[in-house]
């Protein structure tokens, strides 16, 4: 591409260097920017910058957080000894978006894989452990992805734990609400026929 | 979506305003700078703010330019006496990816088209008329979209040119190379039956 302005040009770079975003959105992106009033440019790049350079990250449950701990760690209403463990910030927004759970997270930050080169000391598993240690927690959900790398992060966390008072679980794998049955891969419909409900309980929902 | 961070949730509000981009790309974008170098995030945000800000419009061609002409019009090798009328700045950049036009530029900022309420008040025409009388052009060729809208555009412009020294072209419509002839539509394989080359010219391409 060849443009007449090297300020556009670096503009149109920036943008390209964002996962899934080419050089053609790039630039239909920074034409529609150029539109805009400038003071409404200038608030989206403060903000962008502020978000980068002030965001931390809770020493609690390691989410993204504006100050000390995050918002669920700190809302006192919200049930302390049961923690939801996670891969990234992404699940939290996830979980959070059903508003059915009242409990707090801990955020790995990564599953064990070792063909990526992420071992358990670059996840946050140390942490977890001393909260679990600190806390009485009563209850650890995992919420990861149903895959080698998933299964293999709760055996090493479970065997972490071994002896410890606390009960481990994972969230619930079977036919999705709304899923077809003819869709359904073997694996999941023969575990969800394994793992079956009393129907009390499938209605209760 | 449910954010555990206000500073989180703004910049996933400043990135999803921005067109094609909705909530889930936009927490991916900024999930995305959030693992990224703080100097790298800071280097993007200035250079969009910046872009905003120092960028101008060449006030010959009225494309956009670093300073009060753009690299083209500032560029002596370039025919000056030969001017392609474009719709916008990426109609610019689709030509001079070519490489196979030395003449200058005339950005419209549009075309006519009263249904939007755009007349020709609000086009940078009285400015290309002005340029015609100051720089002796010897030719005009529009590049403009095929619709009615580019076609009106065309006969006020030529409208407006009449009696002046000028020749006034359009760029070759037919079929694309690589277009088959079945799948193309009839006014534009009628056309270009009509407008059919001798096929010396069409070999030295």
């Amino acid at each position: 591409m060849q443009f007449s302005s090297a300020l556009l040009e670096s503009a149109v770079n920036e943008f390209s260097r964002l996962p899934g975003i080419g050089k053609k959105t790039a630039l239909r992106l920074v034409l529609h920017l150029l539109k805009q009033e400038e003071s409404q440019v200038t608030q989206f790049s403060e903000t962008i910058a502020r978000m980068r350079s002030e965001i931390r990250f809770c020493k609690r449950c390691c989410n993204v957080a504006d100050g000390e701990l995050c918002t669920i760690c700190s809302n006192s209403y919200r049930q302390k000894q049961l923690i939801c463990v996670v891969e990234n910030i992404r699940d939290v927004i996830a979980i959070e978006s059903t508003q059915q759970f009242n409990g707090t997270y801990h955020v790995l930050g990564g599953v064990i894989s070792p063909l990526d080169g992420v071992g358990p000391d670059q996840l946050n598993i140390d942490a977890l452990v001393e909260r679990i240690d600190q806390e009485q927690t009563e209850e650890l959900i995992f919420a990861l992805s149903p895959n080698i790398q998933g299964d293999t992060t709760i055996y090493y966390v479970q065997k972490k734990l071994s002896g410890k008072n606390v009960r481990i679980t994972t969230i619930a794998r079977g036919i999705a609400f709304g899923g077809e049955l003819e869709y359904a891969d073997e694996l999941t419909l023969g575990r969800s026929l394994q793992n079956r409900l009393p129907v009390e309980k499938y209605m209760n929902r």
